[in-house]
């Protein structure tokens, strides 16, 4: 029960984007989680923030951050740091899959957009 | 500020152990610290445990996780799941780095010998 498999990363209803939640609450976690994303060239997540701190590492690709008026460039081997309540977007603008993997301080994790409306994610958190 | 470049992993006065701690309080966290280790062959965290959950995503490299009584494989592409205050104690027992991804809900981030005696960690964390 404490290892776990990183496979069956899937495809979600959100165009080019693939995930895997790698551990949460249905593990025994209480106020953490863990995804796997890769996410295909040209695609990008909403704009959207979260109700609790997140950081992404960068295992492969490359792609950008747009986040307080600002892009910022990112690739493998950098880390996003995104405090509760930043709206962010994370987009692939390379030629090559982004894949990524995110922690959240929550479990479930909460998503909203920019003004407010909670965004339903398309997996189990 | 909100992309952090992961260099600068560094020995520790853990035998074995090179650590990073690519995003903590210090970056504007508030409950979430994440990791990135190496661990050379035949090292191993002291038997331990954490005041918060922990994640561990395996990148590279094989070893074991020994929790509960039991010893576990791990190896990359496997993650391991650690509610809070649970003992474990990993080890590399393969022949190569095994390098490692760790995400905790706490910044900073306690730490427990199995008899309660506070770990003061040798990284800010």
């Amino acid at each position: 029960m404490y290892v776990i498999d990183n496979a069956r990363i899937a495809p979600t209803g959100l165009p080019g984007i693939a995930h895997r939640t790698l551990a949460s609450g249905a593990d025994g976690l209480r106020s953490l989680s863990v995804w796997l994303q890769t996410m295909e060239p040209g695609a990008a997540t909403p704009p959207h923030r979260h109700d609790c701190d997140e950081v992404v590492v960068v295992l492969a690709g490359r792609g950008e951050l747009r986040v307080a008026g600002e892009v910022q460039a990112i690739g493998a081997d950098q880390t996003i740091v995104l405090p509760a309540g930043v709206d962010h977007q994370i987009v692939n603008s390379g030629d090559e899959p982004l894949r990524t993997l995110a922690a959240f301080a929550a479990t479930p994790v909460g998503v909203a957009l920019p003004d407010g409306t909670p965004f339903p994610l398309p997996w189990a958190s």
